[in-house]
């Protein structure tokens, strides 16, 4: 079995550099997670195939299968929500007209608003939100949709999505235990109360009952199991990369912690050892790649202040013809109150749902697929 | 009693009269309902008029009214949600970039986005994309934003506020028995469990604690018992005159039912008897007033068409340069499957905190409430 691994994932690196894209590499992941567990309904799954389909997707609300999807992506969202009860976290409204500060990063990828014959834009995050009320009230959460201007049409982009975000007073250690837990509540909610379901769509419980904690490696350690695709310190991943790292760690949920600052948000708390990571985690999922990025946050004016005059999201904002004034209640508020350490993260719903149902494509994971063609 | 509430009427129709204007008869709702009930506590709650101020919002949240506030926003959503996964309902996610399906009436106050150099809007309900599951997974229901364009700042307009929708296999009856239990579990979920909150914002639980059946009124008697307010039947009632049906009907929650199909949504069910008026009811709350909209719906591909076709909503949809063509895609669901009977509601969630809290401005219901002017 080892063996059989090691030379599919051989294969798939040869092709990766062979034809030197990703798609024709991310191609390949079929066969990779094909070669573990369940074969016969991963290789020729018709029922997931089915759920790809965007043409004309009412025609497909009378299939069983998306019967089966609809359950399941709602005793999804139950199992979070029973998590965030059960733990004492206050769920929180937050704006999604916004300026920059609903900004996840890439400003090119935020959708504008005619907001009263002036400009706004659609919030991809709550996470400012829920951060200016965490010293108050410890524990928060949030759910709504996350907007992407992504052009893309295909397996992995969605123009909205459902995020669930969290944000409490804590530390790293414990915001991944968080993590742990409120993917562990998702995935057993599914296994307890949707058993048809996920036998219709062919999942093998077997493949998705990991118990935390999840593994975890160091970016760093990432990046030299990755060297010989050409991957340096200082890259971010592509999700081929993220795939790879999945498959060499056993096909399990896989945390990749401290990734260097220069690639990261520009409030993910500076490591105190080691001024060029942050404390920051992403978590990968087989079938999805990153479902949930997480960090810790700086809390005091003066480094949050020179950390967005630097960032990259800031330089794209001001080239978009907005300026740092976006920012001004969030600094504002830090200026006025001291802020106390916390951490968050936002876990994508969708992403959960294609490592539960073993799809390889986000569109047969969602009962409503919106992209650039999907509009309905 | 009687005799003071029925001077504070004759007081509250008079200066209506007077002014001529609505604004001045709303200005009259405090006194009006001061007189029945925690008198000190409606005329001068410093804690509510605190809620109030949207400059600076973040400079609130260090207060214990806020947090108070953001606790019993999040109770009443989970006694919302307690409600549907108790009795079956399934979550539905719901699209937020729409065509004009994701409109509620008005298609002049729909927000648009920039979707890839065309246009598209923000969806204002999801009322449409849940009528489509419904027969076949029978109970659904969505929680999200819904977006309005809408310049006014004041006590009773916000840009978003969250919208709680539910669509099941029943007849307008069985929707009025839902809703009530939906706004009773979400009032039973706060006194359970935000006593200390409640008792802080100086809420009169016993005001609050109204269990099911909530009291009824057709449209027709309600425009009898405000004929001298020089209402005539098929106008649609304003909240003034809703506010002063709430005071006619003891001050508790009042559905008023079977609306004038003429100013209701296009495809709400024209009733058996009479084709005139709907199978609808809104439900009106104490200090908010229109809460629920609901009714039965048009299921036959048919009358859906003509309704569509004859509909304010797609003249509106026309002059702005749109065609009936963004319901193609619900047109053809209903021309493909035979459509089953059904109906559904939304529920304003800041409208029923504004109850709950016995407020008369939606900011001071509304942890962030987003306007015109409070864009963050």
């Amino acid at each position: 079995m080892q063996r059989i691994k090691s030379n599919k994932l051989r294969k798939n690196k040869k092709t990766y550099k062979q034809n030197g894209t990703i798609t024709s590499a991310w191609a390949l992941q079929k066969p990779i997670f094909a070669s573990k567990g369940n074969l016969s309904s991963l290789l020729s799954n018709e029922h997931l195939e089915k759920l790809k389909s965007t043409k004309h997707r009412c025609k497909l609300f009378s299939s069983l299968e998306m019967q089966a999807l609809a359950r399941i992506e709602a005793s999804l969202l139950r199992g979070a929500r029973k998590y965030f009860d059960a733990n004492d976290f206050t769920e929180i409204v937050v704006p999604h007209l916004t300026r920059a500060t609903g900004a996840c990063e890439n400003i090119a990828t935020m959708f504008t608003v005619d907001h009263f014959k002036e400009n706004c834009y659609l919030a991809q995050t709550g996470q400012l939100y829920l951060e200016v009320l965490t010293p108050f009230l410890k524990k928060v959460w949030c759910i709504g949709p996350s907007f992407r201007a992504e052009p893309s049409v295909d397996e992995r982009h969605l123009t909205e999505f459902t995020l669930i975000e969290l944000e409490f007073d804590g530390s790293l250690a414990k915001l991944m235990q968080h993590i742990e837990n409120v993917i562990d509540s998702m995935v057993q909610e599914v296994l307890r109360t949707r058993q048809e379901d996920i036998e219709l769509l062919g999942t093998d419980k077997q493949r998705i009952n990991v118990l935390p904690p999840f593994k975890k490696v160091t970016y760093t350690e990432a990046v030299q199991k990755l060297s010989s695709y050409g991957v340096k310190w200082g890259d971010d991943l592509k999700s081929v990369h993220e795939k790879i790292l999945v498959e060499i760690y056993g096909n399990q949920p896989l945390f990749i912690t401290h990734y260097p600052k220069a690639i990261k948000f520009f409030n993910m708390k500076t490591n105190e050892h080691n001024p060029n990571i942050v404390n920051s985690a992403d978590l990968i999922l087989p079938f999805s790649g990153e479902a949930v990025g997480a960090a810790e946050r700086e809390y005091q004016y003066e480094p949050l202040l020179k950390r967005l005059e630097e960032s990259n999201m800031l330089k794209q904002l001001i080239e978009n013809g907005g300026s740092i004034h976006d920012f001004d209640w969030y600094l504002e508020f830090y200026k006025l109150h001291e802020g106390t350490p916390h951490a968050g993260c936002g876990i994508g719903l969708n992403r959960v749902t294609q490592y539960v149902l073993g799809s390889n494509d986000i569109r047969a994971s969602t009962v409503f697929p919106m992209n650039k063609q999907t509009l309905m």
